[in-house]
This record gives C-alpha cells, structure tokens and sequence, in this order.
C-alpha cells in the first residue's frame, strides 16, 4: 500500500485509528473458546465491529507467539481475512524486529510477503543494515521504533548522542536509509511534547503512536504536534477497544469504542 | 540451566563452541529435501554430527519465521529433541526482541517455557522494563545486543551517549537491571579491541560472540581480550560448520568443522 492510499483512506473515513490486535485468550468472551480458533474468531468479530471507523489493524506477534504453532496459525488466518476482505486496511506487523542483512530480509519476506502486511515494527539499536533489507520492499513500510512509550525509554533513547538524543540520531540517521520513503517510527504519545521536534527532523514520515488512553496521551496534543498537510499520524489502540467488554457484546462494544475515537479524530481532522 | 553448568560443560568439553542453526533450504542437500520435514532431519544430522564439540545451539528465528507454520514447527522439533537427548547443551533463541512489560513476558514465555530455550537474544533500545520481564525466568538468561558485528553497529552503538558511547552505556545500564546475574551480551568478534573494555563494565557475564571465522574476527583475540576465570564466552560459528558441505556428507563435514573449531579453543583453554 502506497501512503497515498492510506492518505485517502484517512480523508474518506476520516480517521486515522489503528486497531492493535493484541489477543489474550484469558481476556476473550469464554463463548469464543469453545470454537476452533477462538484467537481467529475474536479477531473476525472485532474487524466487523471496527473496520469502518480505523484504517489500519496491528497485532503484536508476541501475543501469537505466546500461543505457539495454535498462535501462528491464528495471525495468518487473521491477515489472510483481512486481506481478502478489507484491503484497504494498513496492516502492521508490531513484531519489533531487528537482525543483519539477509536475515532481516528473512523476516520481511515472513511478513512482508508471507503474510502479506503493509509493514512491519522494526528496532534501530543494530543500524543501517539492519533497517534497510525491510525498506527495500516496494510499497511497504518500515516502522523504526523512534521514541517509545514506556519508562525505559529513559534509559538510552532519551540519553545525549553527541549533539542530541539518541531517538532524534536514530530518527535523523536513518531518515538518509536507502528507501527511507517507506520509513515510518513509532513515537510514544506519553511524549508529545517532543513530537514538534520530531517532525523537524521527519517533517513526512507517517508516526505510529501507542498509548493513547489507556496509556495517558491525549489525542489533541498529538496532533497539535505531530500532524502533516497528509496527517502523517496512526493512533493506535489496542485494550481500550478490544476489551471494551469481557462480555458476549464484546465487537458490539469494541466497535463502539473505535467509533468513539473516529469521531475524536474527525473533529481534530476539521480543526 | 546455570552458568555453574554451563562452566562444567565448558570444562569438560573443552569447548565453548555454540553452533548456529541457521537453515536455509536453498543450502540444504538435496537428498533431504524429499522428507518431511527437511529443516528438523537437517538439523537433527548437525546436532548429533557436532554435540560432543560444542556446549550450545542457537537457532535464529528468522530462518524459521521464514517458512511460516512450518518453520515455527521445525523449529519447536528441533528444540524438543535437542531438550530430550542433549539437555546439557546451552540453547538460545537468537530472536533479537524487544518489547514492554507483559508483552516482553509473552516473548519470554514462548521461548523460554514454551519452547524450553535456556536463553533468548534481546535488543536493548526500549529499555529496563524491556529486558526485566526476560530476567524473571529462574535459571534463564537473557542476552542482550551490546555491540553487534554488522557495519550498522557504527550507527548508533559506538556513538558517544553522555560520557560514553551506547553499547557501553547499554552494558553498564543493565548490570544494575533487576536480575543482571542472569545477563549476557552479544559482542562481535570483529571489534575484539572492545573486548577488554567490555570486561571493565562486566566482569563476570558470559559474551555470546557471532563472528568468529566467516565474519574475520579472531579466536585467540577474542580470548586474550574477553576470556574470564569461567570463560565467560560463547563463540558461534553457523555457515562455517552448517554448510561446510553441501553434499551427502554435510554432517561428517559439519562434525570435522566443529572439532577443528574445539580444537582451537581446547588450546586456548590450556593457555
């Protein structure tokens, strides 16, 4: 998928919300488990309930792979519906990964055409060759981990490099990647003070940002500082939406819940 | 397994040879191409052609990812049968991930109970709260990257962070990380000057080191530089050893790689 694409999805359904599809089986409705695939058929029903208020879906592998063979078996068939039947959803691989030359162009073909995401969560720490085997599939995206959302972040990323903190090297550095059209970071909206910075430094590149609600940022704030003439911003929600309710009207309650962010975003969208 | 084990391994094998398992069908002979599944009876045939030579395995998980549910479950093989015949060898998921909290427990969970791994390969970037899920397994350990061998560890990791560059702040970040005495490091051999300042910040951790052989790093640098009263290393060879031929004989071949390998370090353990 092209940002285009995306850019025109944004604008007709005028969100930019992303499902995160972090699956717990003892957080699913206890009528789903007694089906085959109860990983699938919550996905399925959340996809129904949301797909017309997000324009992108994002698992975390870690919560499939959790599962084993069951929980790989379960993210294909999830991505393979979601192919067929919503394309036009940006489907990100939150997989973090990060290795060298051909093995990362081993987990990009996992994702990237194996599954066939859109793109794919990638960690920086290792550099250069470590970022440019994913960028160098066409139309699709690589999203670097920039600033997280979490305490550790502390720990380095906002720690002085030389001239400027370490994120802002990563995010600099690796705006000059061979194909860093398709680059995209993951930038924590705990942060959103630093998110003016940031679009100094990435004035294009879409930002995936976790942690709005339930994690504390706040939606304006976000985009007060961080949205492009194209928007350039994916809010993600993963818990405030799929386990709006533990209940049997789970979807009925997910998709409310992503309608109510939707409509969060088309009123920032009009500002 | 704990290090006190890992050293008598060490001992009394005199070696401290981990072999890659990185399979790649298009490398794999062709004779076993035909069976079920060729990536298990690949490395089953390298497993028992070098087990008395090494004292650990270290599949990349990206070779497994590649081939989708098949690989994972090639993988899971390979794990049950290294755990029921060769429980004395030291394994590690060499996964690189990185993710927070519970979502880093489900990484851990996978790996180090599903699969029943001694040890999974980290990236540091997000983070204390990304690592410590990881340390909280008992007798599990947690590598993390310090200084990778790849020309994009120049990006970031040997950059100047404060009063030190990265990978020694990552270092001396994380042996105050809540269950430090269960971390190791990656270090690539092809920097083996590094070796002595590393043991500086981390005297007593084992070093997981790629590179020796095929990537140029030196064996008896690596040593000089990096070797502790127990050791403290790990040295990786997987193309060298896995592919050393690619006939009928790959696992004879593979064997007489590993011993010549242990050979190496058995006069390096004398000196």
């Amino acid at each position: 998928m092209t940002t285009d694409f995306l850019w025109e999805q944004i604008q007709k359904k005028q969100s930019f919300l992303c499902v995160g599809l972090d699956v717990d089986l003892e957080k699913v409705p206890p009528h789903l488990l007694a089906t085959e695939d109860p990983i699938f058929e919550f996905n399925k029903a959340i996809i129904e309930a949301t797909q017309a208020y997000c324009v992108a879906y994002k698992p975390n592998t870690a919560f499939y792979e959790a599962y084993g063979l069951d929980g790989w078996r379960s993210l294909e068939r999830t991505m393979a519906y979601l192919n067929e039947n919503y394309p036009e959803q940006f489907t990100i691989a939150d997989a973090k990964r990060g290795d060298i030359g051909n093995t990362a162009t081993r987990y990009a073909k996992a994702f990237l055409e194996g599954m066939q995401f859109d793109s794919i969560t990638v960690a920086p720490y290792m550099g250069r060759d470590s970022v440019e085997p994913f960028l160098a599939f066409e139309d699709k995206h690589t999203i670097l981990l920039g600033l997280t959302s979490n305490p550790g972040a502390f720990d380095f990323q906002t720690k002085t490099l030389e001239a400027r903190p370490l994120f802002k090297e990563v995010i600099a550095c690796s705006q000059g990647y061979k194909g860093s059209e398709n680059l995209m970071y993951v930038v924590g909206a705990t942060k959103a003070e630093y998110l003016a910075e940031i679009r100094e430094l990435a004035p294009k590149s879409f930002l995936l940002v976790p942690g709005v609600g339930a994690q504390g940022g706040s939606l304006s704030e976000v985009c007060k500082y961080g949205m492009t003439d194209q928007v350039g911003l994916l809010v993600n929600s993963s818990r405030g939406i799929i386990y709006a309710s533990s209940g049997t009207d789970f979807a009925v309650a997910a998709g409310r819940k992503a309608q109510e962010l939707q409509q969060q975003m088309a009123a920032e969208l009009k500002k």
